[in-house]
């Protein structure tokens, strides 16, 4: 029913703010046509600039080919910014009545076989969907800030998508270009922003305490955690830093440490349960890689990113 | 009293692990003269093939002028590893006993204008420095792993540690080519560890409720936050991504997200004082550049980043 992800070529984009025009530009680089939906045709200068400084960085990045500015079109007719669309990613503002009420419009006259995916990311799709007539193939695709940069797409239905259109939007976005994470369960802040957001909080607890400035925060993860953390997860990080022995040795032999005061997020109880599913995890994800492999892979990776970062600097 | 920071040319390096081994390779390749302390002999080859590890990145970052690893001397007689010594970085087992009698022993034994740093992550310099004759000369000077790679040191005193010791630190981790943060207070984890396990916590409660696998942990942070985290904090990242407003705009409108249950750790009131630090510590970090400018930058060095990791995959 659904086409071949890898098939499509025409998106919608509906939504002129950073995240509607990143995503815009994301496509364009791509090689996409794109017809872009701007509620207000005043948005249009704004939209353009964001655009134009995404192409930058885009181009720097590498386009693909036939990729090029030409291939928008830009409306304010929602009608015919849907005509021959093989895709829509909506970005319209995070008010649940509009996305509700646009929802409802998109289901009757965007044919059903189209999928659409929601950037929200305050919103569930059980909510949004509730007044669509065909909710099923609709979804979240939820990017991260700037979105014509990372490359994170969170995807999560709502309680009446199908599981087939989950599993289409990973694939397209993957055609895309994009890493996509498909998600177990409809949680608030997804995986990405939940993990970003314990750690917003701590810092302002903090800074609240004067226990740390604002400057203090972004020296510790920019010289910290972060270089190591764009290469390497948290969980892959700790299984790696735990030599041969891994995740295992790390919650084995540090496991008590996640009663100590070191954050005011209260960890969960180790249990036998989660320890595996974190080992066996981890051990999923090196596959047959051995741990020196990793470890060489992980510092040359560093050495390439605070090169990259010095020399940008 | 204390020398000259950038004076020293001979540093002492007490424990032969991964933290003791990168520290030794991080002054080896900064030029230092390096005398390490190798508790077991046994101890040695593992040492040794840390070193070798460590340099090949070390040596790819760039080496000081005339740094070699000839100039490394390795023993098991502490009188002798202290001989001519500049500054002492003590990387030995974390266990409070071994450390109290360990700076019992250097207080008596090092001359008593020489700074003592321990790499400690989960004790305090009030606890270690209690048997220690010379304590005002004794603070924590705590390396990220792996410490031969990430900049970052966070240096605190004990609660008889000279204010002017902290400072003299401060310096010289600088001049040895680190990224200090000179903590305000002694809290457990310090400060870029109290972030990364409040991720951590965070990421082993999605895991144990089904929330995400550890691969959708790290596929999340290594794809959304974590490349533009290492050129930009989080303070900082939120500020600019608000356009001119900042971070007083991002309080001031996304303050109430603070209440939302986008993590299990709770936020902390966002009272006008908090407010004021975090904009007033993100406009200091600004400085005179504009939101453009940190956007642009931001975006290169992001792109960057990304092409490192493509091109070392």
């Amino acid at each position: 029913m659904y086409s071949d992800p890898t098939s499509v070529t025409h998106i919608t984009i509906i939504g002129a703010g950073p995240i509607g025009a990143g995503w815009a530009a994301h496509f364009l680089a791509r090689g996409y046509d794109v017809n872009a939906y701007i509620h207000d045709p005043k948005e249009r200068e704004s939209f353009d600039a964001i655009l134009d400084t995404a192409w930058i960085s885009l181009t720097a990045l590498g386009l693909a080919k036939g990729a090029t500015l030409d291939r928008l079109s830009v409306t304010s007719d929602l009608s015919f910014a849907i005509q021959d669309t093989g895709f829509i990613q909506e970005s319209a503002p995070e008010r649940i009545e509009l996305k509700q009420a646009l929802y409802k419009e998109l289901g009757e006259i965007v044919p059903k076989d189209v999928v659409i995916a929601s950037s929200t990311s305050g919103l569930t799709m059980s909510d949004i969907q509730q007044n669509c007539a065909t909710p099923e193939r609709c979804v979240i695709g939820h990017p991260f800030n700037p979105p014509y940069l990372l490359p994170l797409v969170e995807i999560v239905g709502g309680k009446k998508t199908s599981p087939d259109v989950v599993a289409w939007a990973g694939q397209f976005y993957k055609a895309a270009g994009k890493s996509p994470l498909i998600m177990k369960k409809e949680i608030p802040g997804f995986v990405a922003t939940r993990l970003q957001e314990a750690l917003w909080r701590e810092a302002l607890h903090m800074v609240a305490n004067g226990e740390a400035t604002p400057a203090d925060i972004d020296n510790a993860l920019m010289n910290g955690p972060a270089p190591r953390m764009a290469v390497q997860g948290q969980c892959m990080a700790f299984h790696v830093a735990c030599g041969e022995g891994g995740m295992a040795t790390n919650l084995d032999q540090f496991g008590p440490a996640l009663k100590l005061p070191w954050t005011r997020l209260i960890a969960p109880d180790l249990t036998k349960e989660l320890r595996d599913r974190m080992v066996d995890g981890c051990n999923a994800i090196a596959g047959t890689e051995t741990f020196e492999n990793m470890a060489a892979k992980r510092d040359a990776q560093i050495v390439a990113v605070l090169r990259a970062i010095r020399d940008t600097n």
